[in-house]
């Protein structure tokens, strides 16, 4: 619309892109990147995008990102590329501040948060941030052990909802463990090896599902120091679920119980 | 021990297994590749594991399978990586022929089965199989528009599950469909904007849920022919849950009002 295309990675504007594909940098400039049609939209609608890069010139939102204030960058194809994980990106990157709360900001009658405590696979990470909203939670804690909720994998799985509910991040799980549990939340750590079901368990809330590593589960001080040790009843052969699909199952069951 | 080491691409049973990472190959042979140490080490228990490539010479998995009767093949670490489909490959591939059974060998008791329709994604389609099995379903059917239950992403996303319970294999859904409700499954279409929500559904069994694409859902007329269209609540600001996730959520709430 007039305004002269992007072509060279040297850029500034375009720089200060690529370097929010790292976490250091993500910490430094306290940014993210947002990827694709789905979360652009969404962050527009929390009003919380600060840039839109675009390859295409005419897209329904890059006139909703310049009419709800946000700075316009159309840059080519080739380096759309270069702001992108994915392998065929959809000509469309946003920047959005940081949106994470401290502990004390989570809200003081929320029913059920999620603590993520070392979990590893950025797709697993923005899985569970999408159940979780999904199940109407009231937020969740990404440890300082895990993978960046701001990681561009974590943004793309979990479908906007990153701009939905509160999000606490880099946190110590013993930290963050303390404040739920001072706040009111029964702690559940979820253990394949748990003595408690998850069938038989009181999950209206107040609560909070602690769920650890994808290989390596909980360590055992953290275990320990929970009310409860609960597992999901195993009634075939597998030997456990994936993550995302143990915390969707945990936080439907809460949402159910709730209700 | 003792065997030579193979370090050429053009080895015939190196290409025998390259081959096996495309699905008409596999379909013309009737075999997949089974990668990583715990997908190999079910293999096994399931008395499956043809052949077995290692790179490494000692391992256990490769003592077990040579007491089991696989044929083993000892192949350099850059021969390995050709085989698999991962970037940090564990050294194990093995090769198990197609386990899938026709629609009539589903147990004719079977309370809980979930069919996928042109489900695309191969780790989803896997972290369903994984679901089914820990939920004790009675089998999962894999639409002949559904992602290859056999690609190595999707074994490698079940986690040995492939394994473990019935499989149906390119099949036309409304085949399936109609195949199950004459065996005396209530089909449940899974929609978004279903009439009936999960919670209030009776999914204690016999009971197909339908599970439709992940960008699309179900087409009019699967859904239109279900028994009910049923949703699962979105309690907060989500769009919608993962498919995966969706699918472990009804496959535990019928695993768990069956009991």
């Amino acid at each position: 619309v007039g305004v002269p295309v992007i072509t060279s990675a040297r850029n500034e504007k375009v720089a200060a892109a690529v370097r929010l594909k790292k976490r250091a940098f993500r910490d430094e400039d306290r940014r993210f990147l947002v990827e694709g049609a789905q979360a652009v939209g969404e962050a527009i609608g929390a009003r919380s995008l600060e840039r839109l890069y675009h390859a295409e010139d005419v897209h329904p939102l890059v006139v909703r990102a310049r009419e709800s204030g946000s700075e316009l960058v159309h840059v080519t194809d080739d380096l759309m590329q270069r702001l992108t994980s994915t392998v065929t990106p959809q000509g469309l990157v946003g920047v959005s501040p940081f949106l994470d709360v401290g502990l004390e900001a989570l809200p003081a009658a929320a029913r059920c948060v999620a603590v993520l405590h070392a979990v590893r696979d950025p797709g697993n990470a923005g899985t569970v941030l999408r159940s979780a909203d999904a199940a109407g939670a009231d937020g969740v804690v990404f440890s300082s052990e895990s993978v960046d909720v701001y990681n561009p994998k974590t943004v793309r799985a979990c479908a906007g909802s990153v701009f939905h509910l509160p999000i606490v991040r880099d946190v110590p799980t013993a930290e963050a463990v303390d404040a739920l549990r001072t706040s009111g939340h029964r702690i559940l750590a979820m253990d394949a090896r748990g003595s408690h079901s998850l069938y038989t368990t009181d999950v209206s809330g107040p609560v909070a599902f602690v769920f650890g590593n994808e290989a390596h589960g909980l360590p055992h001080d953290l275990a320990a120091a929970a009310d409860h040790r609960v597992r999901i009843p195993i009634h075939g052969r597998a030997e456990s679920l994936n993550l995302a699909t143990a915390a969707a199952v945990c936080l439907y069951a809460s949402a159910r119980a709730q209700r």
